[in-house]
């Protein structure tokens, strides 16, 4: 029988169609094959992108020229501007604010056909650096509300460049969907006087069948109300609500994480297409109580449709619990961690 | 200067990136061909379908045969089950239901090369006619709280049958989408003592610009914050809550828009992906005031990624002033309606 899941962070319900459960060979191939051409992002073409705002080279390398482990540069085609103050217009029924913000692009190391889960945990750690940078840096800008880090893969979860990269957007506001989450947590915390993730950990790790890897700091698993099949999410154990502010003794063990999660991904089925959303506290809430940051990996291995876009509804064909089993068996090559 | 612009009937924000903005061919080739094969929605394969729910056909013809215009079917793989009662179940953080409710198919013509843009008008109204009569019906059953109907074209949007057809999937909750639309509504109605959607229809139509066709009784417009390019509203001029109450007066005009509003994008991109989302007041909340029905239509121009699904905010390439002259210029076939 069919069963309709809430999931307590987001609130979101999920139909998870238990009956119909697929199994990574079920799906159509999804190999999202590199197909090479001319690369802004490439070692050589440093002038055609706009100049870096941050970038790891040895000492002594000039900038903005090859040598570079990871680099990061303002999109070319921002979907927000950088100049300018908020100048909010209503227009009777209609609210208008200008797009100020930043779109920056994380290049995620020199290599064009390496992929998240193929680099070595040293790179991802320098990957997971810049982001943690970048989000500091422009979190400090007063008319920033809200910093949405994530990471589109393959064509077909909305990468228009196939060099392995994450992106930054900051925006002037408060996104909803973050809204409602604060809403969640609040209110578990006015009625338990504890964390909602925390406690959502603790019942993940008694029940132990979504659980997928435990690291010392971090813990990947399916969520219970998983709304896209073999969906993952990557949360540190202790309770941390800003990404900004994690240390530098939590970077290792978050690149660990995310680089098991993704090779195991990429293992099963063959390079998919998927999408990697930071959920923190907004940058000028840092001092709400009641958050806890994570990393949602969504595989795009379904078409969202006409049900999901008119109820905000999910259809899930493969249950959290069956997903976490076939990726815990997911065997990643010797060494590489 | 990209513009963050608020959806005054959902809440939603979307960023217009004008500078983007994207004519039709614009976009990469999208033609949804159709590959012909075996197909349980033709005439003679009514045995490879349930058993019909409703149909259209000559009297003196026999059921579940051929001679139909439309047929209604449950859904071969249903996403909720229609037999048993409402058991919902609490573990410590999570709430299950067990997933009630009806999955149905109405299947549009018997003509498997027909899009909806294509039928005449007299079929797009007997599609119409079907998909009311469905919603009244399931709409008695006390465990159902909201009926979703929508359509998805082509397979990018998610259609898994190329036969055009439409779904209604019936589930035993409100949306928390929906509940927010009514919150608004609501809020609304307190301050001005009048519909939201129907100030907005006298706004739109003030401003003129978002237009794309006034028929007698219902409008097409592309509204101010579009979520995709080319995104289309079809609303009913009057103040009407409730799609299951629409009078035989109405189905007419409303399915010469759909025509015309189908035909227009289909016309325009080549037979684009897209999903239709009917929005209408819960089954249960009839009474409620403050709501408006409407059909959304949503091209599948663009890939929501990880900005959308962090946020909940949408990236639009292309302005809803431009899209609505596009769309106004397509000129359709003569006589076609």
């Amino acid at each position: 029988m069919p069963e309709l899941r809430k999931d307590p962070i987001s609130g979101t319900w999920v139909i998870i169609a238990g009956e119909r459960s697929k199994r990574p060979s079920d799906f159509t191939e999804s190999n999202e094959k590199k197909q090479g051409g001319f690369c802004p992002f490439c070692y050589g073409n440093e002038d055609k992108t706009p100049p870096e705002v941050l970038a790891y080279r040895a000492t002594g390398l000039q900038g903005n020229g090859p040598g570079w482990s990871v680099r990061v540069v303002p999109n070319k085609f921002a979907a927000v501007q950088a100049e300018g103050e908020i100048n909010p217009q209503t227009n009777n029924l209609y609210q208008t604010v200008n797009a100020i913000g930043a779109h920056e692009v994380v290049i995620e190391s020199p290599d064009h056909n390496a992929s998240l889960g193929s680099l070595p945990v040293a790179q991802v750690e320098r990957v997971m650096r810049a982001l943690r940078e970048r989000f500091r840096t422009i979190g400090q800008d007063p008319r920033i509300r809200y910093i949405q880090v994530f990471k589109n893969s393959g064509g077909t979860a909305g990468a228009s460049l196939e060099h392995s990269h994450w992106q930054i957007i900051a925006i002037p506001l408060v996104p909803k969907v973050v809204e409602q989450e604060l809403a969640n947590f609040r209110e578990h915390y006015a009625l338990h006087r504890k964390c909602l993730f925390c406690d959502l950990i603790a019942q993940e790790l008694a029940d132990n069948r979504r659980i997928v890897y435990q690291g010392a700091d971090f813990l990947i698993f399916c969520p219970h109300a998983s709304r896209f099949p073999y969906e993952l999410w990557i949360a540190p154990q202790k309770h941390l609500r800003d990404f900004g502010e994690m240390g530098e003794g939590e970077l290792t063990g978050l690149a660990r994480a995310v680089k098991i999660a993704a090779g195991k991904l990429e293992t099963a089925f063959n390079h998919p297409p998927y999408n990697i959303v930071l959920h923190t506290v907004p940058v000028q809430k840092r001092h709400e109580l009641y958050y806890h940051w994570h990393l949602e990996i969504l595989p795009r291995l379904t078409i969202t449709a006409g049900f999901e876009w008119g109820t905000g509804y999910f259809i899930n064909p493969t249950s959290p619990e069956m997903a976490a089993q076939v990726l815990r068996d997911v065997q990643l090559a010797q060494g590489s961690l």
